[in-house]
């Protein structure tokens, strides 16, 4: 059986919720599996890049703001932008505590923070906005502090963006098939002919 | 009669190469005209954006390297990279002093620039390797030097890359469609549907 699409992510980044969309549609069509691999633009793009938040930067913030509702509209998904300043470690921790626990589970509730924050523009990326989410999935208030700021929940974390730094990956969202490595939303063309076709 | 669609791009970059075949492309198909406009990645995103240029960058570099083949091919695109080093200055001044003569000619020289440098892999960005494609295209040796060098030729593509940036553009290729700013090759699905609608 062929090994799962590696599907590398930040929850706070928009492109990251239309690749996690894409990438289960396409994936799907040709009957592979996808792992949720969360990693942090923070580390990747600001610590290792040396870059300014993409919001931050002269002229790509501003067409950023305007690209993503009109790419969002674009693939027919509702979208609603969220201003506050925001943290992916919330979710990427509860997500990757969930996941060593029940990865199926961990996927759905992964989709739900996605589905809330850009789809209903509730902020899920807090400790406060993503505990109804955490509740709804099950996890009972101690287990919740656990999930999103224990020590089992940072390490996991930590190793999962060294995996994903190790691997090449630098942006949200990005993919891996068969060892080729993807980056954007917008590179779904290639990865849906590469799983068809393994190259070209 | 609508407004020509406003194509900016540098002559080093790759994508821009892409995006230049893919905007005349689409834009025929619609029954639109395309409007060359150079802007120097030197410019808009070392000074005004304070990044390094993208082969240089950790991770992003050598993805790139990959791309760049990879998505050529994909869309059908001969392609050969070439390792040195390269300005657009003498390309840009060039195609610019000719577009105030002969638009029409000037998009061609244009487009042969391109097919020699991407597609063949003989650098046409330098002073000696833009030299033929000049002559192919009625230069005298005078006229060339005027074209690549001289005060007139300087101050078009200052205006060139100014009037980029006071539009918003800061990445190789964009496309202006009616005042809607569009930036990458992989937007061209967006722009094709944008020429059909208006908007959506």
């Amino acid at each position: 059986m062929a090994a799962p699409i590696g599907f590398y992510f930040d929850f706070i980044s928009p492109y990251g919720w239309l690749g996690a969309v894409g990438i289960e549609r396409i994936a799907a069509s040709h009957g592979r599996e996808v792992d949720w691999r969360p990693m942090l633009l923070g580390v990747a793009v600001m610590q290792v890049m040396g870059l300014k938040p993409l919001l931050d930067m002269p002229l790509k913030g501003d067409y950023v703001r305007r690209d993503v509702p009109r790419t969002a509209a674009f693939l027919g998904l509702p979208y609603k932008r969220i201003d506050a300043p925001m943290t992916p470690l919330p979710p990427a921790r509860a997500f990757l505590w969930l996941k060593a626990r029940d990865p199926v589970r961990a996927k759905a509730f992964a989709q739900a923070v996605q589905a809330q924050h850009f789809g209903e523009g509730v902020n899920a990326t807090t400790v406060d906005g993503l505990a109804p989410v955490a509740r709804r999935f099950g996890l009972s208030g101690e287990e919740y502090r656990e999930a999103v700021a224990g020590a089992e929940a940072k390490a996991l974390l930590k190793a999962s963006v060294d995996a994903a730094l190790a691997t090449g990956v630098f942006g949200s969202p990005s993919f891996v098939v068969d060892g080729e490595l993807f980056w954007g939303h917008d590179r779904l063309d290639q990865v849906d002919k590469w799983l068809a076709k393994g190259g070209w």
